[in-house]
């Protein structure tokens, strides 16, 4: 094993230290007077409760689906015996992120409501170092688990050919990848339909119809709305972004290996490289993190510096040491790659700032689209859905050139088969680029809900109405800085997903080996469709375009996506109109409620999203799970590879769409807030309520799950891939 | 050429004869009171008005496109010189039968209102064969001009290998089908623009804000909502089915001529099977509306079933002649053949139940959708959403399911390569079928516009409100009977759109072939590649799924479906506020418009809508003709093959969820109407109208739009096949 290898569980081990560190700085903060403490506590305890029951559901499923590996394992021998351990570590440790993140911001965010007290810059500093112990936790679980499987397939793996053990190392590694997306899924949309089931009831009547501000202590649904943040925004989030963070850099060590099949050296440093890359990623995290401190009293402007410095100072950092890593580790094109990877970064900053231009009112398509709101909440909702439509356009023409450059970089420009294995390690390679500094980047964006979670702290404590203001700044100042770190995670995603469409070939081929170990009359053409390229996979498959087979894959992977969307919608919508009912029904009921003198049942509303999640959830999950197996049993691998990318394709599209509607409806509604176009409960304002309404299972429910959907049902595929090639030969 | 050829320019004068004595028939019955005459001509005088205006941008467009064509052709050789002729006619037939369609259109309104005021049958009598003069006349003119081409084409080709050249004949008849989809897009886009700015305007100052009835004559755009109707609906679904009616027989034409290419009889019979069916619908529509007629005084039930009786005839008749037709020309296969057929005409039944049970308020999941509406608006949209999206999955399975049969059954279900071509000529032919009764389909369709506006003349004119009850009867029963007639035209585009994917590597290899015949080192080469078959050409531009540039063209058409969307989505957006400002404007400045004592400004409403359509459907028209042309420049065969996979992928599925959304919204807004969850005037009412008026742009402009984008990006990919192949060899 390359001695340059260590550097990646010490790189972990650094993560996990700094996250401690950081976590254990903010414990030893107040948390404010006893009323805060009390609502910290009402919160913290309804997101355990409903993460324990969200916990419990995923167990289950995971024992099933690893019962059903081990089957495949050691009944039918044509699965890794590693599979089923390795699929239970990657969900697990994607939960733990989860969990801990979520741990931290409910303790956070009082803290942080109680510092902004003091001053802007004590806010911003606990509720950006809390996001940051997110950040640091899901990188350094993320390299931790790699290391180990790392280190325990190297030693127990058994094969005589050093070059196809490799092989079978990495992608065996993959299956913890699909054991984090399944993780993921559940706490994506799970979290997402929580939150937005509450959002959505609390504002309906809260905001609408009986026009009491957001967060405000009268409204029933307003702990569950704030428990929501915690488990969707957090918990999600963090689940989410270990699953893109390991599949790219697992996705990445299967292609290396297989590119660079038959040189044992060179197949070693296409292995580690990605490991590097991030594990410098983590260290230039932790700097920028350090970077991020501001003088006390310092101005809204040199917040934003401050945070902009972190984040752009580890970017930029990664890209220059990019060079030095491939340098070191030998590899003759290494300029070249380094390009690759450089593509993958630019790209991620051109969408980044599109999706800014796009959603934030400071541009005029989200001014524009605040105008609308003049003729009232249809043409809002026409314009947002037109304006999000449109702004695919940019990201995807960004992206296809990224995969250009990274592919063509990797292979000199030449788009032949023969190239393939080399280009396919460029564009994966890029998205490892992309989500190295996730560390910081992911404190920018977790810091977010923390800073939203301090303000709802406040307005519910009854705090002077300054300090609401001023969390109002910290979340708007993290939605800003959050935007490349969302650009790098969308353009990562659409990277890794077509890594996976490779992972999957080279699946198909060690399926073949399985059954050329059994033995039997075939044995001898299985053992060389074991050896074949992936060009000649393609061709024993006939994954061609002409293919109707390979067509209707791709008429079903467009589906899936709108299906698991329009599933997910739906499920907001029921949940939501429960929550409007029990909510109108406790304002009608309960007397003193809107007076004030009497507090509303919480608890019965908390137990409508957490009910709501728990049952919703499963169905569209298991979807997600089944659709590529049955897919894979009765079309074969052309069918898988079709489904895979008319899933991407679409998905990929339909989650750009729906974030940036839902993001642009969220800020037409402050800018008509701040005073335009009538102002605050005009009639305006009423109409981009409709739409923020509308926009949040788009941008918080349905849109953040496609891009994890996408994603498993790659997993899903690749786990499969024996039992395919089983009934397909 | 085939005797029973002949048979196709006698259908199609046969059907052009009934049209006309349809029209005759229509065009003696009385239109009614002064005023309703009045309104009727006020209507047509604004459609003509406005025909005019887009036909004229269009002809600047399409004048710019034959001349560089003819440079293609004349100047470079790397053109069929028929193709401007042939683009120039398909355009001018296409805009033909929309315009004649309208012209009935606005003639028969208002004496379906007057004979409505006789009996419900004889409003339906003049409704439904006034819809049937579209109906013939769209079949009638297009088989007449492919009986023309197809004459002239045999007489004037000069190709000394017989068998080659009924492969240039029938790829040179696809240019017209380009023409037709121009034209059909441009109908589309004005006409579905300039019809839901009128009505969203209406809607909104009219329903919402001031609580006047639909198509009261004191609402200003009263007059233009009717216009549009007409524009829309009428005009713009001539020009479209024209196309895909047209779109299907060129293309399995094209594919006949491929696929039994060097056994010349057989590729006569395989081009002569797609005309001859469409010969025989035409005779059986014929007969289908002979079929339609009921006993004076008949009930609702009644007329219901005798609609029903007249499309399921035709199309029961054709599955069972589709056998005879195949025997008579002798195909070997004839009864596989057959059943092709049989799979998509069963398709397009499903997909047709599908639709109605995902959008009738009969039943569950619109009913679910109007008690969302008892929660606000808000819920209503992220409901409709959710169910259009979920909606998409049976017609997708449906017509995979399809696909693979009529692949299956026309090949013995022999997925390998070599069977390509007789499979695909399965899928094409099987749309065929779907639209062989298109003569009759598309009268059930074209008639509810009629009914609808028979309405709008009858409430303008103040007739007693029994009239308007009964037109609206009238409607409904239309949009019950168009259901069939819609799921044919949905899974015929598919499967179109298939085909021409094939097509348009059979116009790769005669791209080789106008470079052979040009000479020089490469010639004896490229003579080769302009013999080979589907699959080598394929393997030439490596077309497979793991081509980075296909995987680039597969994200581009899916962007491109939602891109194109967007930007329709938001001219009605704009254009509604436009149209609102104005309404809003009249009620408050001129006095007495409320009272009913003064006529609102009509014509400035006209003004606005017409403008609107003819500013803002140039640049989305134009980006659906630049893109595949860029993309074939920059990234070759296998970019633009990606590219039509991708836009057919998700633009089947985008224009499945929109038309579903849109129509659920309509009918729950109708079934709160008829007085569930609060009825008329309820704060339901409203949320639901807030949802039908989303949904305007979704079912009559976006999503109507959209199978044309996928076919139009197809036939200019196939047209510009020649200079792609001079960039790229």
């Amino acid at each position: 094993m390359n001695a340059l290898f260590y550097a990646v569980p010490a790189a972990a081990l650094l993560a996990l230290f700094f996250a401690w560190f950081f976590f254990r700085q903010m414990m030893k903060e107040s948390e404010g007077t006893v009323t805060m403490k009390e609502i910290a506590q009402y919160v913290r305890e309804g997101a355990m409760a409903y993460l324990k029951q969200q916990y419990k559901v995923v167990t289950v499923v995971f024992i099933i689906l690893a019962l059903f590996f081990a089957v495949l394992a050691y009944g039918f021998g044509i699965q890794n015996p590693w599979v089923p351990f390795a699929f239970l570590t990657g969900g697990f440790f994607s939960g733990l992120a989860g969990f801990i993140g979520m741990k931290t911001a409910t303790y956070a965010s009082a803290r942080t409501a109680n510092a902004t007290m003091r001053s802007l810059n004590s806010g911003l500093k606990i509720a950006f170092r809390s996001g940051a112990v997110m950040g640091l936790t899901v990188v350094g679980l993320g390299l931790l688990d790699i290391s180990i499987w790392w280190v325990v397939l190297n030693a127990f793996v058994d094969n005589p050919d050093a070059s196809q053990k490799l092989v079978v190392i990495t992608t065996t590694m993959l299956t913890f990848g699909m054991g984090a997306s399944t993780q993921a899924l559940f706490a994506r949309v799970g979290g997402g339909i929580y939150t937005k089931a509450a959002d959505v009831g609390a504002d309906i009547v809260g905001k609408v119809e009986q026009d009491i501000p957001e967060d405000d202590p009268r409204n029933p649904a307003t702990i569950a709305d704030n428990v929501g943040d915690n488990v969707g925004d957090v918990a999600g989030m963090g689940a989410d972004l270990y699953e893109s963070y390991c599949g790219s850099i697992l996705a990445t060590m299967a292609l290396g290996a297989s590119a660079f099949f038959g040189d044992t050296a060179l197949q070693m440093k296409a292995i580690i490289a990605p490991m590097m890359i991030a594990a410098v990623g983590v260290v230039l995290s932790v700097v920028g993190i350090f970077a991020v401190r501001t003088k006390e009293g310092a101005g809204l402007k040199q917040l934003l510096g401050s945070l902009s410095l972190g984040t752009n100072l580890s970017a930029a950092l990664i890209a220059v040491l990019t060079f030095a890593i491939f340098r070191l580790l030998g590899f003759q094109h290494w300029w070249q790659l380094s390009l690759s990877v450089l593509s993958g970064l630019l790209s991620g900053v051109i969408i980044g700032k599109a999706t800014e231009y796009y959603t934030s009112h400071s541009y005029k398509p989200t001014r524009k689209l605040a105008e609308s709101a003049q003729t009232g909440s249809a043409t809002v909702i026409i314009s947002g859905v037109g304006l999000g439509m449109i702004s695919t356009a940019i990201p995807v023409v960004t992206i296809a050139i990224a995969i250009l450059l990274a592919y063509g970089f990797a292979t000199g420009f030449c788009f032949e088969p023969s190239q393939l294995g080399h280009g396919l390690y460029g564009i994966s390679i890029a998205a490892v680029g992309m989500l190295s500094t996730l560390g910081i980047t992911l404190a920018t964006d977790a810091y977010g809900p923390i800073a939203d979670n301090a303000g709802g702290n406040a307005q519910m404590s009854e705090l002077d109405p300054s300090v609401r203001e001023k969390t109002d700044v910290l979340d708007a100042l993290g939605n800003t800085t959050a935007a490349t770190g969302k650009g790098f995670a969308i353009g990562s995603a659409a990277l890794t997903a077509l890594a996976l469409l490779a992972s999957y070939i080279e699946e198909i081929k060690i399926g073949f080996g399985h059954l050329a170990e059994k033995g039997g009359d075939m044995a001898a053409q299985f053992a060389e469709l074991s050896r074949a390229s992936i060009p000649d996979i393609v061709a024993h498959y006939n994954i061609t375009l002409m293919n109707p087979v390979v067509l209707v894959g791709v008429f079903i992977g467009a589906m899936m996506a709108f299906l698991f969307c329009g599933m997910t919608m739906n499920a907001v919508g029921r949940a939501a109109q429960k929550m409007v009912v029990e909510v109108r029904r406790q304002f009608r009921e309960i007397a003193g409620i809107l007076e004030g003198k009497q507090r509303p049942d919480y608890t019965s509303c908390v137990r409508i999203s957490t009910r709501a999640a728990q049952h919703e959830m499963v169905i569209p999950s298991l979807l997600a799970i089944a659709v590529p197996v049955l897919v894979g049993i009765l079309l074969g691998p052309a069918g898988v590879v079709g489904l895979l990318s008319g899933g991407l394709g679409a998905g990929f599209v339909l989650a750009i769409f729906l974030a940036n509607s839902g993001g642009a409806w969220d800020n037409a509604k402050k800018y008509v807030e701040e005073g335009n176009f009538g102002g605050k409960n005009s009639s305006s304002h009423k109409a981009t309520i409709v739409g923020d309404t509308v926009g949040d299972p788009f941008k918080d429910t349905s849109g953040p799950s496609l891009n994890i959907l996408i994603k498993l049902m790659s997993m899903v595929s690749i786990v499969m891939a024996g039992l395919t090639v089983l009934l397909h030969i």
